[in-house]
């Protein structure tokens, strides 16, 4: 298969066929396509014409698209749905889905439409769900599962299986518990399928399964399951009681996003955004990185302000702050970024103090090589051995600092509990180049001994 | 559950047990971890101790932990083993993950070690997959499914699933094939439980079935797979015969990858490292993109050479070169990271030159507010306001052009098949400070009328 391209064409079309009101048009047209593609046009129409395509396609369907909209397009078009008809849409979707949507809802709609659901059990799950928090396992973790009590033989196992299975989407691990829905193993399809129907799932069951904890943080939970090749882990309360489970498919979700927002922030953009939200929406995420950077900025010309008798006799010198400030910013950023990657798939080992050490020498390394070109290329143009001497061996202080700060930084926040990726990108580079025109104007000057 | 956290005395245990031939207790202490755990402590082990524990462990735990290794540990350690040692981890394993392994192995000792495989059907298959590229479906998928013909009836299809999930993990899908192996459709297990065990498989099975071409880029596949929430999906040939699946697991990896090599990519990185590779190698994946920074540095200073004539009336001009730089860099990354993650994501809609136009305004509307800022610090500090009007409007200008080209760039690359990642960290960077520094020194002059 070749995914959906939304085509311009293919969005007059549909435009055009809502304005027209030709329903049966639309409904053939659009039987065919997937509902994540669904959601893409969609994203794209206006709110008005937005809720007429929700409201004229079936609603299992439709419940589906919901879930893959933008957030602000689908509060606009929940704003114009009644409480009935969200409670309908809500009806189709599994408790996970159907809570993440609810939770975006004004508090005064939430209660109208838990009581429009006429399904008691799927509401009574939903309003479950409602309580944890949106970043951990029961924020992820679906009530729809199957599972099994260890009193039970193959047979009713069976007969109960099928009856679960028909709200479950995926059946990917038939759980067991006892009698207090306490988690005791999980039940391989395999063994079911071979063993005699009267065998006890107690005696069949595999009783090692692995679980985590409802109020785990959902990254940690995508570590796990990504590390140990799981596609659905089962969740459990703090007395060991079976209450949902969580799938593959939410965790490459929250992976996704994870990197994003990790990119995201090394780029200087604070705001998850995208590049066709509006001009808006976009500077805010962008600003304050430039404010910070500008205020690096001044206060690198400040401290040339304070060197201005050397302006004279060194202008050289000035040239090559442009040049400081962008290897110090660089040197930075590749170190954070090298501990933040490291923080984040859990591989660092040894101490901070080695890491360090480490990170200098290969800074010291970087250094030596960059300011032996440096110093060639500035004795032949300038023709001054000292002053060329001067702004090489600065350059390896800078580096060296450089590598300091931009390995300590992540470090340092991660001890205290801040996200370390934040000190990637500008706020690296700023104080960097702060840093490294300081020391390389304080070094100039020792060497050129004025 | 916690994930296992590897410490130090741990290692040292196990490295002490290995020194002491202790296996018994190495067994047992081993028996409970997991393979990515103990792949995790092999890391760590110099050659002669991983290929000590290699050799001790059970090869259906040894050949899962062979799959985790990093790539220099798995190669150290497999130059160790015999071609009949290699061959007996690799029957333990699915064919996708056998022929990763063999893809690394010198082809001199290749063809010994498939001849060595005693299941010569497994053999086969792996000798199979070695002829895909390995970013694409071809390389990602494996042999192992359970695939039931479109004639048989229930009876037979329980049957031969029972006999076929013997060599399957996980059984996503049961795939229905004609005679002539094409892919038809699939069955879910659900129909396969409740039908009546004569009806024939071509009365219940569902004849739509999302499938991949055998040649699909890989990461095509993982964006088609987590767009429409897939858990697997079966591979097909040209002519339509079903030749393996992919399952979500391996799609997982490839989304980690790309997002891990986007990052490193920003942040000036050229190859996969992680911060516990040598010194050597992470010099080799950063020094080149320092050198090129060092470059633009030097054609900084050559551009602020050229402006010599202004450095006795105008020094404050020079003072905020580092600010013009780090603007113009800032701005850079912030547009192509958008553009990048759009283009990684597939959601950049409409014409390039409206994007630009929207980029280069959202560059004003951020040129303006910060020029403003900048207007009334330099206005204070010195008491010049023509100087300060000429710096603060240059910078305007900068902005914009930094804009322009964070968009383009990466546009311009995808165009010509070319990764737009790289257009981001240092590359931009480098190539704006230029271009900055030279439009704020030639708009300075221009406003201040030297």
């Amino acid at each position: 298969m070749t995914p959906f391209k939304l085509t311009d064409e293919f969005l007059a079309e549909i435009e055009q066929l809502i304005e027209n009101k030709k329903d049966s048009t639309l409904e053939s047209l659009l039987e065919e396509v997937h509902y994540a593609d669904i959601a893409e046009v969609i994203n794209e129409l206006n709110q008005e014409e937005a809720t007429y395509l929700i409201k004229l396609l079936e609603s299992d369907k439709t419940s589906d698209v919901l879930t893959e909209l933008d957030e602000d397009v689908r509060e606009g078009i929940l704003n114009n749905l009644s409480a009935k008809e969200i409670a309908k849409e809500l009806e189709e979707l599994d408790t996970d889905d159907a809570a993440d949507i609810i939770g975006e809802l004004p508090q005064d709609i939430v209660q109208k439409v838990i009581s429009e659901i006429t399904d008691k059990e799927h509401a009574k799950d939903i309003v479950d769900l409602l309580r944890y928090d949106e970043d951990s396992a029961g924020g992820l973790m679906a009530k729809e599962l199957v599972k099994v009590k260890d009193t039970w033989n193959v047979l009713a196992c069976v007969k109960e299986m099928r009856e679960q299975a028909e709200n479950v989407t995926r059946v990917h691990s038939i759980y067991v518990v006892d009698e207090e829905d306490v988690l005791m193993g999980r039940l391989s399809l395999k063994d079911l399928l071979t063993a005699s129907s009267t065998a006890k799932v107690k005696d069949i069951y595999i009783p090692k399964v692995d679980s985590v904890n409802v109020n785990e943080d959902a990254e940690e939970v995508a570590k796990i399951m990504s590390k140990y090749d799981l596609e659905a882990i089962p969740v459990i309360d703090e007395i060991g009681r079976l209450v949902g489970r969580i799938t593959i498919d939410d965790i490459v979700d929250v992976i996704k996003e994870e990197a994003e927002k990790d990119y995201q922030l090394a780029a200087g953009i604070s705001q998850d955004v995208e590049a066709d939200d509006s001009i808006w929406e976009l500077t805010r995420a962008r600003l304050p990185w430039l404010i910070l950077g500008l205020f690096g900025g001044l206060g690198a010309a400040g401290i040339m302000g304070g060197f201005e008798d050397m302006i004279s006799k060194h202008a050289i010198l000035f040239y090559f702050t442009p040049l400081i400030a962008a290897m110090a910013g660089n040197v930075g950023v590749q170190s954070s970024a090298i501990i933040v990657q490291g923080l984040a798939n859990d591989d660092l080992k040894g101490s901070v103090g080695n890491r360090l050490i480490k990170e200098m020498l290969l800074a010291l390394l970087n250094g030596l090589i960059l300011a032996a070109i440096l110093l060639l290329f500035t004795w032949f143009w300038k023709g001054d051995f000292l002053t060329a001497l001067a702004i090489s061996l600065s350059l390896i202080a800078v580096i060296v600092v450089a590598g300091f700060i931009g390995t300590f930084t992540p470090l340092f926040l991660n001890k205290r509990g801040i996200d370390p990726a934040i000190a990637t990108g500008p706020f690296i580079t700023t104080s960097n180049d702060i840093f490294g025109i300081l020391i390389y104007f304080w070094i100039a000057k020792l060497v050129l001994g004025i």
